[in-house]
């Protein structure tokens, strides 16, 4: 293909390494590209003009619930983990590296269960509201759905996500066999400060306890401030109701807060005057300091991004301009920038964010690298509306030791090869 | 329940027959609704406290790619159709009256095919560019997926959808029967603008043609404007790749356009001075005009409302608060407003838009309103940032005859009975 100087010329680099200016993916900019610029090698014209087979029969009817293409069923949860002696205790990873956009599909869901999967009959589910409060209630899911509602695209994310970045050596897995205990969906349900209201609070009230109808009985205490702020009773998620594995028919959804107290296939909320220290959050799902003392109800995920592409198994092929992508994401509201480095982190350039940048959900960001056949680090970080910003793994182990297992948001780098192979390098 | 005066007289009335005012929505005002608000019978609280049997036994692991609950498999697309003597030439039908937010799960998006979904090879498949450019290209999925995407949220609708309100006597069907052909994805995918920059399109060229795989080989012509504004070559939906019943590996998305001209199974655009005339644009896809002319190239769907709930076979049971639930959206950008009446448009209240209110896209818009359980006439009216607004079923006949087939966008009314049940009616 033919070279344009002066469009090239216009391809402004903004860190080293080749690292290019985000105006790219600016709709007026997209001109800039033109002329051969991306170089690809393209197949033959010849062949393309020719009718395809396929064109000469017809295909497949309609179907009431569609499936999608059996070239695709490779793409699966993975990392599957049952621990030891358990039923369903474990959980599944989502293949971040295969997704794109913000929309996790509902089966591509991270799981983590503690008693696997429960089998619950829509018409015989209840939610107990009761406790410090002037009337208890008992809603069945017809109840509930009189309610007034909100949808919010909200992501959850495992406390222990990542937590294998703390290892001396970087484990080599895909993006989602690392960091994919996290997924973001659009979630539909009733806000439970109505529902609070309507059972009267207690003026000592100042938690929750939150318990599930699985097996595990998983419960979790939760500050009141947080009930009455933006938590929600989900009832559907990506359009259509919860899937078993989300907790239908019925989940508690604190946006932002670590996945495992967002209790799913919930069954009773009991208000309380302090928190209940269940054994979730006191033999586990707590952050051990250096100094051996514990933290407790440490429930806001950090700021963080992921770069999904290129990853580990999505290699590079040739020299040539690329796009990065990645996630970013925060508990404490909305990404305010993310940035790319292709040098090791020596210099960063600031990535594009794809609208909508919403609050306490996956943001998309871009950034388009010309790679020129040498090895390179690449990584990137993320900064959010709070003034938060992620730190590097260094930063993040001097502040608070190797003991704590949970809430690791440092920044993780990919490693190309000359040969364009991806692996995890701790930079 | 107990009744508060206080909190009853809080809930203000906008418009005649009950609707209440929208900030029961905006969460500062969901106190509002305290104390016994909603009139609810809930079942026995003593029933609700015995651990349900469920939480005895340990349930399910955990799987690779998830499946939704046995008890929700009766929501399926409906109105399956396939024409007398064709294989796959038919729809099937979203079930709008079951979801929830603005998100269609990529299961039960509509389908309207003219020869059925063929079955593609990724490795097999080619996008060619040729025609008045200054170089053919082909791509293939690979190469495609190194270029800078995009992500948007953004509806399809076929330009045939809710015409059977043309008919003289209102068709009994739910929401979804009705007005169906209409979903909504995240997509991403490549910029066409970007592709056609790197083919250099000859300044003659106002026009292209897209030609899709299926059998029908599926063709429209698409005005330069419209691909170089936002076109997207689209990949992936609602974070996976493409279902093939939504032309994987890849379908041209015009957002707000007619989805007809969105062609699936994507494998040719030519660059052309002036449209081509295609059998699809001539024969079909037109809208015939009283004197019997037709207007060819209507592409822009317009603004539109449809009430989810309550509706056909989602009946009220009794007297008391409902939420009023609904989808918006418009071809020409984003929604401004909607207003609902529920005494057969005499009156009329704002209703509650939630977020994000995206350009091209479903905006969810939700009311409250206090049924007194006599019979009532509910309907929703759109306003888009062009300043169009959603016509009467009389105003959109009278201005265009009963020939036209196409771009049906007046109001739709449903009547509540005393008994609760829900029908469709011309009001």
């Amino acid at each position: 293909m033919l070279e344009s100087k002066s469009k090239e010329a216009a391809l402004e680099s903004v860190a080293g390494n080749g690292l290019l200016h985000r105006r790219i993916f600016i709709a007026q900019g997209t001109a800039l590209l033109g002329a051969g610029g991306l170089g690809l090698l393209t197949p033959s014209l010849a062949a393309a003009q020719r009718l395809p087979n396929l064109a000469k029969v017809p295909g497949k009817s309609m179907s009431g619930y569609g499936n999608r293409s059996p070239y695709e069923a490779h793409i699966e949860r993975n990392n599957i983990l049952s621990y030891p002696g358990t039923t369903g205790s474990g959980g599944s990873w989502t293949p971040l590296e295969s997704l794109e956009g913000i929309i996790t599909p509902s089966a591509l869901h991270f799981e983590r269960h503690h008693s696997g999967v429960p089998d619950i009959k829509p018409e015989e589910h209840r939610l107990l509201i009761h406790g410090l409060v002037d009337r208890p209630l008992v809603f069945d899911l017809d109840a509930l759905s009189r309610y007034p509602m909100v949808s919010r695209i909200q992501f959850i994310e495992c406390s222990g996500n990542s937590r294998v970045g703390e290892g001396a050596l970087p484990v080599q897995k895909t993006c989602g066999g690392l960091h994919g205990l996290l997924s973001c969906s659009e979630w539909s349900g009733v806000p439970l400060s109505i529902l609070l209201d309507e059972a009267g609070v207690d003026p000592k009230a100042r938690w929750l306890l939150a318990e599930g109808a699985d097996s595990a009985a998983m419960t979790r205490s939760v500050p009141m401030a947080k009930a009455m702020d933006d938590a929600l009773i989900a009832l559907y998620q990506n359009g259509e109701r919860l899937r078993p594995s989300n907790g239908y028919p019925m989940r508690l959804l604190l946006p932002g807060y670590e996945g495992n107290a967002s209790i799913k296939w919930l069954r009773r909320i009991k208000v309380t005057s302090g928190p209940t220290m269940t054994r979730n959050e006191t033999a586990e799902y707590t952050d051990t300091r250096p100094d051996g003392s514990s933290l407790l109800f440490t429930f806001e995920m950090e700021v963080k991004s992921v770069i999904t592409a290129p990853s580990l198994g999505r290699s590079m092929r040739q020299p040539g301009l690329y796009e990065i992508s990645g996630l970013a994401w925060s508990g404490a509201g909305r990404i305010s920038k993310v940035e790319v480095s292709v040098d090791g982190g020596k210099s960063w350039g600031l990535a594009a964010l794809a609208d909508p940048v919403l609050s306490k959900s996956f943001t998309r960001f871009r950034a388009a690298w010309r790679w020129n056949g040498t090895p390179a680090v690449i990584m990137s970080r993320a900064f959010d509306e709070s003034g938060a910003q992620q730190p590097s793994r260094k930063q993040l182990l001097e502040a608070r030791g190797l003991k704590r297992n949970y809430h690791y948001n440092a920044i993780q780098s990919w490693k190309i090869a000359a040969n364009g192979e991806v692996t995890n390098v701790h930079a």
